[in-house]
């Protein structure tokens, strides 16, 4: 665990200034008006959210505490990453962003091209897409005699999933025979039910939990998570530490003193109230794009929902944006800063990064480049987000800065578990159930129904059936249009 | 230049019935009344850029013609690519993401790990975020006696740049001395004026020409984009072949006959009259991700800006998303298919992959996973983009999808010339100039205030002055808030 780590207090913290009426005006800001009417209904929520979790609901708030599974992965780990020189993490959307982020934001950002003996642990892969290109090449880049391949899905039915681990699994058989394949194979799943559970029983497959009781895109601080992140020398214990930190520090039911809730609160009014669809996270800071791709599917698949209500039908759910700073001042601030004011902008600043470059020369015969003498790329790219701040609410587009002492183990569980609860809260101020995604029930049943999965031939025939739609709308130098949806 | 890419004709195809009013209803689908009525404004727009073009300007539309230049880089590259280990792209915004998204498309998804001799041609790394810990990492990570710098901007003002720049030069320095490292620097900037032209007339470096005249972001089309692709071993004749076969392909006035045109009217329509005010671009294939990245920047930057009409101030431009199939089903399809229905969704889809992987055995007892028996991995990509089409057109929502036979340098080049001429029309139907980007100087120049450059002391002490603010939104762990935006 990190020194930092301890669970004591939160580090993170937010200048939220900018995202209120007082800095953008009455049309594009959070008054102080709607934080005091939201907060009884924030204040319910909180005892409602607490009853829960006394009841056995809301069990995700539990997993900082599973040190045990910590020390259970670390001495997997521990091994694992003496004996193999490759890795593969089998898994899509919540199986496997928790992890992609993890690593990004505390191993080396070149950590697969460092020799063995400095990377200490194998190099990483991730087989999300089944694009075969890309899983074509993995299979044949990593060296399949010492690679580990954990696959991840708790019911064993993701079609992306089980693809691309069979591929993997019939390129590890074929290079060392199914026997040793078994044992290059650790499965995390559910621990009683599933197709993966049964297979993994039925090989002898090494196994971790995904933990009962928990959505998908909950599970970064379980075995789904951090068993990857331990195998790349991630400090997982300073993971949980930090998640218990953030725990502690938001335990409070008033919107204004609970960090994650005065978050939700506010982006749930910017979205309601003041016509801010849209969520943009932009870190300074290349390791912390990750987590911003995480908290995207962990806010759009949770609040973006159909709701009935009075025989009105209501959909909800602001879009998140993943955005990286300073690059995106680069592609996307002119439309922040002088399109529609449809969008609340969530700063990640960082106070110390854990590199210094500083530049000791300036070009002679350039003096509009002196300032950069004896600048320090950190200071540069600080200063850039400031100045980012300062434009945006110049041009009255409401946004709010989290500032972190650093990027480590702790900070990072701090945000997920922060973010967590932030969009649990979130849901309930919109009212709706932010576990579960029944929208993608159609296209998963028409992707079954297109791949002649047995049980779904009704749906199969409506899919192929002609459509009758002609020859109007086609397009393309001569070509019939693509058979869509018939194949 | 690349068999296929003879510029004969264009391969690119486009089936839009799913964002018609016939698929999705009346309140989210074009209908053909409205192309109807928008279709003499293309027309007229049409005669206007032609007409510009014939007068000397929309200089971008030549950029495919340039094949003396392709013979320059050629031949600068090809000794390159013998000479060097590692190639660092210094260039930010308009300056690298074309790059980055030919290299992603055309280059093996792990150049960076093969073998010098399986690589052909150094390896390839990045400057663009001015981030300390990305660059310590990467001027530790290459072979500095053995590494070539391409430094990329216009004007040499561009902060980001030219911070990096000097650090990357500095570096180069500290290995091989000040004289060996001038000839391992290539600058690419405007051929007459600027700080990076009289820096590099002064030190002697090699130099590639800006083309006068062109924005930033088309100019991946010119040596901005096509010396790092060159140096990657990317097909850079093939590239321009292909964008002169769209060229070619797009040169009529009549909306339903010119595909560029088309995609800008009915993304135009779709958010001015029917408030889809989000266009996603989703392609199934890790390969074309950087390619969505790439246009993300071209449609923010150019139709995201400020119009003042008869009194009131406009607000104008989609907001662009990168998506990725089919990962993001497993992230945004939940939000695309019940959430707000303000989005247009473009998917763009691959009829043959450039490579297979095919599922020999499925898991015995387990008759669930049967149907993956047999199955190819880009068939199953493939039918869960046929799959998702199906379902955002059942929940109403506007969708169309690209498809290409394959991912070569042609079919690049052709996305590249349609997407930009796509989205100049778009800039004409919208009233506003597609091209600079007036938004961002705000802050560009509170960065030039906050690192003390001479001219900007009034703004810096604006900036740096106290704000009043008091404590009332102060939040943390007993933290004072950032200094924000003072220092």
């Amino acid at each position: 665990m990190s020194p930092q780590g301890t669970g004591e207090r939160s580090r993170l913290t937010i200048d939220y200034r900018n995202s209120m009426a007082d800095a953008v005006g009455e049309q594009h800001g959070v008054s102080d008006a709607m934080l005091d009417e939201i907060a009884p209904e924030v204040a319910a929520q909180h005892e409602r959210l607490v009853a829960e979790h006394e009841a056995g609901g809301q069990r995700w708030m539990d997993l900082p505490s599973d040190t045990g599974l910590v020390e259970e992965i670390e001495a997997f780990a521990a091994e694992a990453r003496g004996r193999y020189r490759d890795f593969i993490l089998v898994g899509i959307g919540g199986s496997s962003l928790g992890a992609i982020a993890t690593v990004q934001a505390l191993a080396h950002p070149y950590r697969n091209l460092l020799s063995d003996e400095r990377r200490g642990g194998p190099r990483f892969f991730v087989l999300d897409n089944p694009d075969p290109e890309k899983v074509a090449a993995t299979l044949a880049t990593v060296d399949l005699p010492n690679t580990l391949v954990n696959v991840v899905t708790k019911s064993g039915q993701t079609a992306e999933t089980m693809a691309n681990f069979l591929a993997a699994r019939q390129a590890l058989e074929a290079a060392v025979g199914r026997e040793r394949a078994r044992e290059q194979i650790v499965a995390t799943t559910d621990p009683k039910v599933g197709l993966l559970r049964a297979l993994a029983d039925e090989e002898g497959y090494r196994t971790f939990p995904v933990p009962p009781g928990v959505d998908g895109r909950m599970t970064v601080l379980s075995a789904v998570g951090m068993l990857p992140a331990a195998l790349c020398g991630c400090d997982i214990g300073g993971l949980l530490a930090g998640a218990r930190a953030m725990r502690a520090s938001t335990e409070s039911g008033d919107v204004r003193r609970n960090l994650a809730y005065l978050l939700a609160a506010i982006s749930i009014l910017a979205d309601t109230r003041l016509g801010k669809s849209i969520l943009v996270t932009m870190p300074y800071a290349d390791a912390l794009f990750g987590l911003s791709d995480w908290f995207r599917q962990l806010w759009a698949e949770s609040l973006g929902k159909k709701l009935s209500l009075d025989n009105e039908v209501v959909f909800t759910g602001q879009t998140p944006i993943k955005a990286l700073g300073a690059i995106d001042q680069h592609s996307q601030i002119q439309l922040y800063t002088e399109g529609p004011n449809d969008k609340l902008i969530s700063l990640i600043g960082v106070d110390a990064y854990r590199a210094e470059v500083t530049i000791e020369e300036a070009p002679a015969g350039a003096p509009e480049l002196d300032y950069l003498k004896g600048a320090e790329l950190g200071q540069l790219l600080r200063r850039e987000q400031h100045a980012t701040a300062w434009a945006l609410t110049e041009a009255q587009r409401p946004n709010f800065t989290m500032s972190v002492p650093t990027i480590d183990a702790a900070i990072l569980g701090e945000f997920f578990y922060l973010y967590e609860l932030q969009t649990v809260m979130g849901g309930a101020l919109l009212n709706v159930n932010p576990f579960g995604q029944p929208g993608v029930e159609a296209g998963k049943n028409a992707t079954y129904a297109l791949m002649g999965r047995k049980g779904y031939e009704d749906l199969r025939e409506e899919l192929t059936a002609t459509d009758g739609a002609g020859e109007r709308h086609r397009w393309g130098g001569g070509r019939p249009p693509p058979p869509h949806p018939r194949e």
